[in-house]
Formats: structure tokens, C-alpha cells, sequence
């Protein structure tokens, strides 16, 4: 029997009384380890994240707890090799890929640390200046962010089981908010292990940081109306929270990440092989072969004036044909594995749905596996399929496919461009391409409504722009309609979700007195 | 038969085909007017709306935005005496509690204009500075707020007519979103009116107001991924509109603000007599009788040291027993009727209910009806309620009778007493008593995290504060836990709810170009 990896709640390790669930090698097909939560007391447990953690937080200033954001780094760092060593045997991630998710977190971290820090010994935030309700300014309103009373449950998708952590526990623990964590079970081991380390380091508080591994019952019955709940995953599992009593009832906070049908834009008058034209055909390949497309934040639809389509089909093509794919431990290999055999029957399904509307421009299926059997292994090369009808097919707009596959759509002009684009109902990202500037910034204010972040890529940013798929913490993550509606990330606008906001009416001499 | 009410929807006012629901005068008991939304093309309408109304609102700036609510105010102002006929006929309101919901619109709808035309000749928001992502800021991220392409629809409460309609329609036109308003039927006369009549004025672009009159059903199915909503009213309501595939599924952004048993809390070392506890029984017998305590932000729960139980009560009491309840058209008269027989009925439930575990300071059953037939009239004297047992008091602390009543809650000590207001589970406002600065600031900041607004008052407020119930467009009005989890007002904050925000990431031309 594989160990049975235990859940840290109440301020103990404890394991599950079930069997457990195991977790396994994408690659080799190997069972690594196994996650349980059975007979968990899960209220007692939120309690003590609550009363212990939170009382702890809140009363160390924002400086304060930057400087454990810092610590919690330092120790991340020191079990780096570790955590690169998990990813490759349960995500089956190059090295390349598992630094996306594992040095991803530690930039995190070190980011609110700086943040934080800069904010000082303070206990709350003044929000705003004070407005006067009264003549002479002699009775006044100043609004305050004070962190909830609560705690903030983390139900956290397969794909960052690094990153998805700490670009969430960053923010909340800087709020001066107890976190509990329930990674995905298919990559929990590396989370697990994490919060092992930091738990053992004793960087933090008793209660700050707790994690069950395995199933989520009974985790949303635990929430109480002062807790958040943060969901990143599929829309399905999103409306069940949403409906449950803790949401729908007790007015829990919820902050939902959801399915995005990333764009990448090329705009209308870049000739074939100019430096927009070429950076479209590398951001696509990249964001296509990153994590085997494994990425919420991937380009799953590249908008092209229909006059370029073949153009971009062969480059982005002939790219995607150079892209070795097998097991992530031979030096030679660019692409791993998809997470699991359902991911690679999920993604292996979804092709065969879009290409009932789409042309196969690549098939991924000639990739030959390197070091790697294919009965066992999940991984799959990348497809770039093609939608001659891009009004009709609308299968390509509104299905994520999640694995190494986009669509190429060509559009007539500016106008059905954006309109294409919009076809897919809110994304987490648009990414234009384009040498005006002019053109690109009217651009990307037109689809800023729909997409919590929009890329620009211009011959200017060629060498410096972050990635289209990168999420930087200085930037909002998230995005509306199917993308869920939620807000994560961007610098400081972050700790909004763990705050509450309230209005202090008062003469002067009450407002100055708080400090 | 009475008038039937049409709806405005689509460009157009169409009346519903069904029989109608009739609209009583709460003190006669006669019947008004009639409102139906049988047979409406919502669907239809609302797309109207997000074209014609939506479009129309984004092409103008916030400055000429604001004109609109400028000139919305004018034509309210026009109207004023039409409008407190139909509140005295519909409501039961005396005249002053009439001020409160027409007048309080049109200060709404003033403040958002001044605050609007500050923003100037732009079309969408800067939010915050820009970040740099890369070395030399080669590469930065700039938030920016814009518009949603959606519309709001408002589905709100029977107490504030007018100003439930305007404090949500004035930052949504302000923001340039579409409204559409279904008022609560009891009262629609009065929203309909208003909407009539600046519709009629022709001072706003096709599509930007309309109002569905009646049931609300299919209302929410209409409902587009960028629309957003807003309720005021039961938790219950607000239960089930959260479960709703519109926002279950589509990620439709909904506020809430729901019960709230909101506190008042006259702090430790206040003698019988001072200012201080002369400020509270004040305070406290205004909010149970304004508009008969048919206010969200009224309050509840009335928090004494032990040792000044008695005193309170005879002073809140003494005050209480001169308060004329009646025909609101006798001018002697005080405090009107409640909204209907159903709310008539609900108080004397919720009375019972809370009877059970407290006593009766002061009965308002004592009250004789001024000018009005007990047998029709909605009209009941207020009641003081006594909970001696403040822990066990669970009902007190968790039950909101929406009536003239309310219940003295004797505490402890400092901590006993936040405590105690806690039990409350998040409320809209609470408001503290006292003449230490300090201690209030103190008080304030540790009642923040459960309440969206704090009341401070103390002798230097005491000619000059707005008022524990009234609420102010400049401070934000919403409450978490049981109050619904809702931000509204706050000046300009309350823009961000009917914004996307979205970063933009580029080079710093692009950034430039956005204007």
C-alpha cells in the first residue's frame, strides 16, 4: 500500500479512517500515494482555523504578516528540488512546466511580501478619504477594510496544485485570514507537501493553514456567514456551490474561476511573416504546449483576418510539428503528460466534438510518444484544428477543450473580429497582436467588459511582455460570464475579497482616534 | 375598476393582459391602482434595453452621464407633490416619512450627478497606476474599469418606492447600464409614476428605464451573462434568486441586502441623564418610529449596560407613549400605517414570537388610532421589548420584525456587549453612544468586520449626524452574513458593481493610446 498522505485540521495531522484515494504517475502509470478525509471533524477543525488562526492573524499588523508570507517562501524554496520532483511523477510536467506552477508560487509569496510590507504596522486600511455629511465637515464618513471574522476555503483545481495554493493563500494571509485548502485529488501530493513543510517550519500561526485531502463533503455544511470560499474548476461544480445553503443562505463570499475560452487576436493589416504575424505564431504554439494546454488562462481560439488564414495555419503548424511529447524525464521532451486518463479520454472527446465544425490542421495524434508507452502514458501531441465557418461553428466558442488544442478562426473585419471574440461569453484573457498602437489600445478597451485581462503584444513588447497565458500577480486574474465572474490577484485589489468594507460615521475626533 | 398600470419595456408602454394585482391605501383600505406583467416579451425587452438603452449610455461620457441624473432630478422635482399624494394614499406615510423616500431620491440622484461630473468627458475609469512587469517598465499592467455590456435589473422592497428605485438606477445610468426596474407590488404605484414621468420628460435614450409592474417571474430567466442584479428584500427571496441558473450558471453579478437586526449600543461609563444616554433614547425611538420602523437600517436590538436597563427603558418608553399612530392626513398624527394587512400581520407574529422570551417595556397596543378604523388600518403603536436573559434571548438576536419594535438588551462589559451585537450574524449598520473618543474609535473599528456602516455619536455629533437609519449615497449601505453580503452607495464605489475590471497589460505606447 501506497502512503496515505494525512490532513492537517485543528492544529494536527490527522489521517482519513477510509481507504483513501490514490494518486498516480501519468507517465508511468505508477499509484504514488493516497489521499482520505473520511471522519474528519470538519466544524471543529473551521472553528479552530477561525478562533486560533484568525485571532492570531489579526493581531499582527500587515507588515507582520508580509514577513510570514516571506518566511513561508524561504521554506519553499528550500524544499524546491522536492516539489520539481513530485510534479514530475504526479503531473508529469518537464521542468519547464512544473516552474510555471512551483517557482510560480514562491513569485507569489514574494510579491504580497513586498506589497504587505509596504503597508506598515497597521491593523486595517483606510479606504479612501473621508467625506463630509454635515456643514464645516463636522460629522464625516471614512470607509475602512477591516479582514473577516471567518476563514477562507480553498477548493483548488489539478492544474496549479503550487501556484493555485499560494496565488490565493498569499493574498488571505496577508488579509489576516485563516486558509484551509482542499487541493484536487489528482495532484494533492504536491500541496500536501507544501503545507507539510511550511506546518513543520512553524513559519505560522496554529490554525493559519490547514489542508484536507480527498473528498469535499461536508466542507461547504462547515462555512459559517463570515467565511470566503474561493473555487477554481469546472462551471458544473461551480453552480453546485453556488446553490449550496452556505452560498445561497448564509451570503458566504464566493469568488469562482471557472471554464474561459481564451482569444488571441491578430489585428487586420499585419502582412504574412511581419514581427506581429510572427509573435502570433510563437504565443499560440507556447500557450498550446505549455502544460500540455493545461493552463485556465491557454489561447483555446486564434482570430486572423481571412486573408492570412493558411499563412498562420502552416507557421503555427510547422511550429507545432517540431514539439517532442512523452515523458518528461528525457531531456529531449518539450511536451509531459496530460494529469490523468480521464483528462486524456476528456480532451480526446472534446476534439472529436469540436471537429464536427472544425478542419484538422494539425493532428496531434502523429506525435510519436518519446519514452513513453501510449497505453499507459496520457499524453497526446497538439492539435491545431481550423473553422472555416467562424459564425457557425459554435462549438468553438463555447467548449474548452483542456489539453493542447486551439482553433484558428478567420475573421472579415474589425467589428466581427470583436464580435467573435465575444462569442465566448467572458474569458479570463484576450491576447492582440498588432504593430499600431492606436488600433490595439481601441482594441483592448473594447474587450475589456469581457475579459478580466487583456494582453497586448506589439513589436515593442516582443522581448518583455509577461505571456498571454503567464498570470501575473500585479494583474487581475479572472473573468465574467463563463469564466465565473471572480476576481483574484491584481497587487493589493486582492485582499478586497478578504476585507470587509464599512462606513465609519463620526465627528473628527472619533475618525482620528482610530488610528 | 381601477386604473391598470402599464409596464414600460422595449421602447414602449404596454399594459399586462391578465386581471390585474390591486394596490391598497393602507389606512382606508381602498383600492388604487392595478399592475400586471401578464404576457410581457421580456426577453425582447431586455435586449432592447442592452441595444438600444446600452449602446446609447457607453457613447456618452460620465459628464453627460451625469447631466441625465441631473435632469432626472429636475423632472422628479416637477412631480414632488404628486408623490407625496400617492405615498400618503399607497404608503400610509405621514409626511415627513414620505421625505424620506422621495426627498432622499432626489438627494440621491443629486449627489451622483456632482459626483459624475467630476469624472469628466471620459468614457471609462483608470483604475489605479499602472504596474511595471518588466525591467525599466518596458511592459506594464494598467486596470481599467468599463462599463458591462448587460443591463440592471432591480427587483426591490416595498418601503422606499422612490428612493429603492433611484439610490440603485442613479450609479447605474452614472456607470452606462441600462435599468430595469420590477418594484414590490404593494407600493408600485409610486415607482411607476416616476418612471412615467421621466420617461415621458424624454430625457433619457430609448431603453435606458424601464419597469415591469407585478409578478416577477421569467424575469430572471431573461438574464445574459453581463447583466447584473440587484434585491432588496427576504433572505428567502434572496435564496432562491441566488440559486437561479442566471446566477448559479451564467455568472450573473447579484447584490443583496436582506434582514438585518441592526444594533444600538450605548457604551460603558455613561451616567443616567448625560448626553450620551440622552442621545440614545433619542436616536432609538426615531428609528422605531420612522416610517413605523419599515426601515432596513432600523434598529433592532438596543444595547444598555446592566445597571442602566430601568433608565432606558423608562425614557425610551415615556418618549414612546407620546407618539400620535393614525390616519397620516390628520396632522397631528406621528407615525402612519404599515404597508398592508400581511405586514400587519407579520409584526404582530414577529411581536409574539419575541414575547416569548422577553418582556413589554412599552405595548404599543395601548396606542389609540388617531382618525382611523382599527378594523381597516394598517396601524400599530410601537412596542419596547425587554430581554433581561441577553444570551438565551436567541430570537431577539436573530429575528427581524419589520414594525415599530424593538428589543433592550441589557450587557455586561465591553466584550459581552460586541459579543452581543455579533449575534446579530452581519447587519447594515450599527450605531454606538458615548463621549470617549477612543472607546468609540475603538468600538467602531472592532464592530466594522460585521457591519457595512458604523454610527458613531457622541455630544459633538449631536446637532450634526445624519442619522443611525438614514442613509447617506456618500458611505456604503449593504451588510454581510444575514444582511445579504451586498455593497451599495459609498459614492463612487457604488460604479464598481455595474464596471468590469479587466487589466490591461502592454508596452507603455499602447498604454498611452488608451486616452
Amino acid at each position: 500500500m501506497t502512503e496515505l498522505l494525512p490532513n492537517h485540521l485543528g492544529g494536527r495531522w490527522t489521517a482519513g479512517t477510509g481507504a483513501g484515494m490514490p494518486l498516480f504517475d501519468p507517465v508511468l502509470g505508477d499509484e504514488l500515494v493516497r489521499v482520505d478525509a473520511t471522519g474528519l471533524d470538519l466544524p471543529g477543525g473551521f472553528a479552530f482555523a477561525r478562533q486560533q488562526g484568525g485571532a492570531a492573524l489579526r493581531t499582527m499588523s500587515y507588515a507582520q504578516r508580509a514577513a510570514l508570507l516571506g518566511a513561508v517562501g524561504k521554506v519553499l524554496q528550500a524544499h524546491r528540488d522536492a516539489y520539481y520532483a513530485i510534479a514530475t511523477a504526479n503531473s508529469g510536467t518537464v521542468k519547464n512546466d512544473s516552474g510555471v506552477d512551483i517557482d510560480g508560487a514562491i513569485y507569489t509569496l514574494g510579491t504580497y511580501a513586498k506589497l504587505g510590507a509596504a503597508l506598515g504596522e497597521r491593523r486595517f486600511l483606510l479606504d479612501g478619504e473621508s467625506a463630509s455629511l454635515a456643514k464645516d465637515a463636522a460629522f464625516q464618513s471614512q470607509h475602512v477594510q477591516v479582514p473577516t471574522r471567518g476563514l477562507a476555503l480553498f477548493i483548488n483545481a489539478f492544474n496549479f496544485p503550487a501556484w493555485g495554493l499560494w496565488e490565493k493563500a498569499a493574498p488571505a494571509l496577508l488579509a489576516g485570514v485563516p486558509v484551509v485548502v482542499k487541493p484536487a485529488t489528482a495532484t494533492a501530493w504536491l500541496t500536501q507537501r507544501m503545507v507539510k513543510d511550511v506546518v513543520d517550519a512553524g513559519v505560522l500561526p496554529a490554525g493559519a493553514l490547514s489542508i484536507v485531502c480527498g473528498s469535499s463533503a461536508g466542507l461547504l455544511d462547515a462555512l459559517q456567514p463570515f467565511d470566503v470560499l474561493s473555487f477554481t474548476g469546472s462551471a458544473d461544480t461551480a453552480a453546485t456551490l453556488r446553490r449550496h445553503a452556505a452560498v445561497a443562505e448564509r451570503s458566504v463570499r464566493v469568488n469562482i474561476e471557472a471554464d474561459s475560452i481564451n482569444a488571441a487576436l491578430l489585428l487586420e493589416g499585419e502582412a504574412p511573416g511581419s514581427a506581429a504575424f510572427e509573435l502570433l505564431v510563437k504565443e499560440v504554439v507556447r500557450e498550446m504546449t505549455v502544460k500540455s494546454g493545461q493552463k485556465c488562462t491557454a489561447i483555446r481560439r486564434v482570430f486572423v483576418p481571412q486573408a492570412l488564414y493558411g499563412q498562420v495555419a502552416e507557421a503555427v503548424s510547422a511550429r507545432l510539428a517540431r514539439t517532442t511529447v512523452g515523458n518528461p524525464r528525457n531531456e529531449s521532451v518539450r511536451m509531459g503528460a496530460l494529469v490523468s486518463r480521464a483528462q486524456l479520454a476528456a480532451v480526446r472527446e472534446g476534439l472529436e466534438f469540436l471537429k464536427a465544425q472544425a478542419e484538422v490542421l494539425h493532428d496531434g495524434a502523429t506525435h510519436a510518444l518519446v519514452d513513453a508507452d501510449p497505453a499507459v502514458a496520457c499524453c497526446v501531441g497538439p492539435t491545431l484544428l481550423g473553422a472555416h465557418d467562424a459564425d457557425g461553428a459554435h462549438r468553438v466558442h463555447a467548449t474548452e477543450v483542456f489539453g493542447p488544442v486551439a482553433t484558428l478562426v478567420p475573421y472579415r473585419d474589425a467589428a466581427h473580429a470583436l464580435a467573435l471574440v465575444r462569442r465566448g461569453e467572458g474569458s479570463l484573457v484576450a491576447s492582440l497582436y498588432g504593430s499600431d498602437d492606436a488600433q490595439l489600445a481601441t482594441a483592448a478597451l473594447e474587450l475589456a467588459d469581457s475579459h478580466g485581462r487583456v494582453h497586448v503584444i506589439n513589436p515593442a513588447a516582443a522581448a518583455v511582455h509577461s505571456g498571454h497565458g503567464n498570470v501575473m500577480p500585479q494583474s487581475l486574474h479572472g473573468g465574467p460570464g463563463r469564466a465565473g465572474g471572480g476576481e483574484e490577484l491584481g497587487g493589493l485589489r486582492a485582499l478586497n475579497f478578504y476585507h470587509r468594507r464599512a462606513a465609519i460615521q463620526a465627528a473628527p475626533g472619533v475618525l482620528s482616534a482610530l488610528g
